[in-house]
């Protein structure tokens, strides 16, 4: 099942044209990463700490309906491993059921010398079935 | 009694000395805000659409200690009216209860003509006594 | 021939791995894109107050080598018109002409009510032969 | 005499309110800083390299005016040394030559432990007579 997590739209999200800025969905996309993991026991602080950075590698993201001031967006996250190096997190922000943008976002790990390293056992084991 | 609310640091608060970059704790308090107004019955964008904007007019923090990715940090805010045109926040951002940044920060209010209004009841309201 | 602007990578722009953080690109991107616009006679606010907006509705972006703290990198530019309701802009951040991220980002205009309308004229007159 | 950069105001800039987000002139100041720095012979990121991380210590801004987007602002920045291990950027954002924002911004060295150390000479000796 989807992991979801809820932030408020601030004013720091939001540009002149009134709705959230776009780049900062990205933003709100890498928390939920971030709280998926955490969710299955990997805090992205502890992994980057034993030498494993998750780096996104490509993106590709569809703007629906854009979100306020105010509003209490849902970040849905889900995962699955693409190949030995390669991972994919397909994701959307969602309000009130309805998805404002979605995401597949694809991460790869690296050393702290930023060579790429194969997916994690740990990595590979939040995924789901 | 002063108002809480916690947040997590993300690497979007974080820069490459590998803390909270320290332009971000303003959002951290601008999110302490918006939640201390909503807490007392007064969602910001509500505000906006009547044609109240509080804006900040002067800022004064001192940064004594760092928060770091993952940290979960606590925002604590409490408000008093200064003058007819002035309040103050009194905020500051806590990890473990030990203070890391504190501020004061003066806020006006304006009309969507950017001219100086006096402080609505509606926020004068929220001050402790 | 494709349009380019140069940025330095500030505190603002990294992240606690010690390199610009993958949200902040796409910040380049629609810097390069304004930059782009004016350069052919259309800024973004004037285009604002005439009630066209230029929005994003799905970027696709790969990301190769990392930018750090102080690098300049540039930013380059080049437009085409994809249908009468959408453009595409094709953009690239480079680090001393090797590409770090690359990405196409498809633009559509709204009104200010957040309707989509045609490219207008002056933006489709932007785009390269 | 003051060293001034200039940057135009973006969309990532702005808020809602139409006009610049209040924390984000704190990065405009961080710009100028590192260009100040910069113009002095010294690297923010060679000084990290080194051992040596100027660090926010105390803010106080007055906000007196906005800027909105397409806006190109100059940072304006002074610096003198006021005690062993203690600086002080006097900082202001322009626009036209009206001052928006201004900011004496004070700053300490730490090394990479985070111990707070001396000003080197390198940093002191950028101070204007």
């Amino acid at each position: 099942m989807a992991h979801r997590v809820s932030y408020r739209v601030y004013y720091e999200d939001t540009d002149s044209l009134g709705v959230v800025y776009y780049a900062n969905y990205f933003k709100f996309f890498e928390r939920g990463r971030s709280e998926y993991l955490l969710a299955k026991g990997h805090d992205v602080a502890s992994l980057n700490a034993a030498g494993v950075n998750v780096v996104v590698h490509a993106v590709s993201a569809k703007f629906r309906k854009s979100a306020g001031l105010g509003d209490v967006v849902d970040v849905v996250t889900s995962f699955g491993v693409e190949s030995a190096y390669r991972g994919r997190f397909s994701q959307r922000v969602e309000l009130d059921g309805v998805v404002l943008v979605e995401a597949d976002v694809d991460v790869v790990c690296t050393n702290p010398e930023q060579t790429l390293i194969e997916l994690p056992d740990a990595i590979r084991a939040t995924a789901e079935d």
